[in-house]
């Protein structure tokens, strides 16, 4: 059973998106399908790229991404499938897909092939009218190679790699703030010395769990996923830390001596 | 494998919608549930006609759509299955299938059989009790024929028609606002003539895209559906147009000469 | 087709729920995965425990109940894996399991076996680093006898029964209260006699459905899972009775003579 996954902008209150698994199930019923998430900020492609690159590599080999955050639609910017070898991603080439580049060896295929576009395709919802038919014909056999021509010049930005500035700084950015209110940064272990660190004048200890913080009191930990979290136990590091508020703001911490 | 679909004002916070599934999966452990959404506005009928209206077709052939926004639930109005040829509608009699009818040649039957009702049936939830077993039984082979006989007087509104009035006005009404902010009117490509029009004494460009739209200004355009959307591209067409706020609220535009 | 189902504090906007949901189809692509509820209030272990109790019994014999509100993740809690001969329940042995034990001759056992984590297994995210791979080791065969061994020391909490106190007075508790406002006590239908109650000196009329309401009025019905529930008629109980706003506030019924 083939596994396809569906990030978006659109919510859940409207039906977009059971347009789009509709479409996807009367190509092909076996396809299981299930959501990452609907919640990406609207027209926030760097939120998208971010909960893409947080999630795609949990998932089955062969499983087919689309990722629909298109402020673009419409215009002249390409649809397109991108193969890692091990994943396909489909949506719009806006940088979408910017942590995928940067952690795999990639091959970008601009869609073009009119089996992949309903007939007829509209201008404002090709998450219906050709993300969602393309994977769904991909699933059940149509190869990349058909879809279009390879693309050397698709869109991508760079997440600001975390740097040691001045003696002890470490400045990196915020990734995103969860459910919890937890503080996600892009600074990796290897960034990290001592038991603690400064923020905004502010001694924050490094612990291993959320069990270990003290109630009330800010805190890091390196996540499961490798990135240093700034937490609350039991309450919100993000109104904790009022100036940090949203995926890619900065954030620069004072290592001790 | 076949597909069923539900469509409730239930919200996502409670269990209603996961009772309802795991009554649909003990009756057939095959059947794949597809959720349209479950943020209809409570007790708001014509809100879940139109968002059924605007997906059910999408879906494969023999989907069985349930839809439950069912304030009169424990009262005496019918539950009720609705056969169009290619899909099949469960749910209460209220109207909610107002725009399947207008769409198609449809059948309509009282589900009456008490293979259809848990035991026992409570008078609070037929969701769980009614609309799901018989859409299980229904997928599982139970012929529409025996669950119950078929009705002439089921309850369906009208959406008003746009209409063209006075010398060169439309009026017509909205249909839903989707997350974006974008107003979705009844009124289709064949009434609008020109490249805009006049709302309220402000001129409205028609465009094909919303990337053609100017940041800030209210645009519409004729979206996938085949309607007038009102967008403001990258913003809110909902905030820019106060006065127009919900599902069933006039809107009448002065074609220009 | 096996069912498993998610029911965790982790929200939708995130995206906790799609790795688990990666990692369990990575290990069986055949499982069915349904989502009971992700909008438990963050670390309400009580809360959760309801809505696992409300909806656990109407999914097919043999599903496994995955449950996260884990605000011990990290420390030395146990994992546990639930066995109530019909059904499977995992999770964290923190009480989110009192119900299941209270309706339940049950096997618990703490999951100790090193299969059933991931490599490696971070101290923030065991709902995708342990119970999500116990869940789907489980649906491909892996005995329980085999995760772990059996524990009679497992946490649990009780919900206070109703009592009757002094002559005619019923003291129950919130269960929750739901997206419509209504009430839901933990008060059976055994403990009500006559046709009403007052509540807060005023009298509370016993209805058979919702739609015997009168508009703006409280009331109160035995709803679908045998529980005493007010209400009020397309409106909301929640607001009108100010003084029992969450799961968990006590409730006192004087019955009448």
């Amino acid at each position: 059973m083939l596994t396809a996954t569906l990030l978006t902008d659109f919510g859940l209150a409207d039906t977009f998106i059971a347009q789009m698994k509709g479409v996807m199930l009367s190509i092909n019923p076996e396809i299981t399908i299930v959501d990452i998430t609907h919640s990406i900020e609207p027209y926030n492609i760097r939120h998208g790229a971010v909960a893409l690159g947080m999630s795609y590599k949990y998932f089955p080999d062969g499983t087919i991404h689309i990722a629909v955050v298109d402020p673009g639609v419409g215009s002249s910017r390409r649809a397109i499938a991108v193969d890692t070898g091990k994943y396909i991603l489909i949506g719009p080439d806006n940088g979408i897909f910017s942590l995928i580049y940067a952690e795999n060896k990639t091959t970008v295929y601009h869609i073009t092939d009119t089996r992949c576009y309903r007939n007829p395709t509209g201008a404002t919802f090709h998450g219906r009218d050709v993300f969602a038919p393309t994977a769904a014909l991909i699933s059940k056999g149509l190869r990349l190679e058909e879809v279009g021509l390879p693309i050397g010049d698709y869109q991508s930005f760079d997440i600001t790699p975390p740097s040691r500035t001045g003696d002890n700084t470490i400045t990196g950015e915020v990734l995103y703030i969860d459910r919890f209110g937890n503080i996600i940064t892009n600074i990796t272990a290897a960034f990290i010395t001592g038991c603690g660190f400064k923020l905004n004048g502010r001694l924050v200890p490094l612990k291993e769990s959320y069990t270990q913080g003290i109630d009330g009191h800010l805190h890091a930990l390196i996540n499961s996923d490798g990135y240093l979290e700034l937490f609350v136990k039991q309450g919100s590091a993000s109104r904790n830390v009022q100036a940090v508020t949203r995926s890619g703001d900065k954030i620069a911490l004072e290592l001790s001596d």
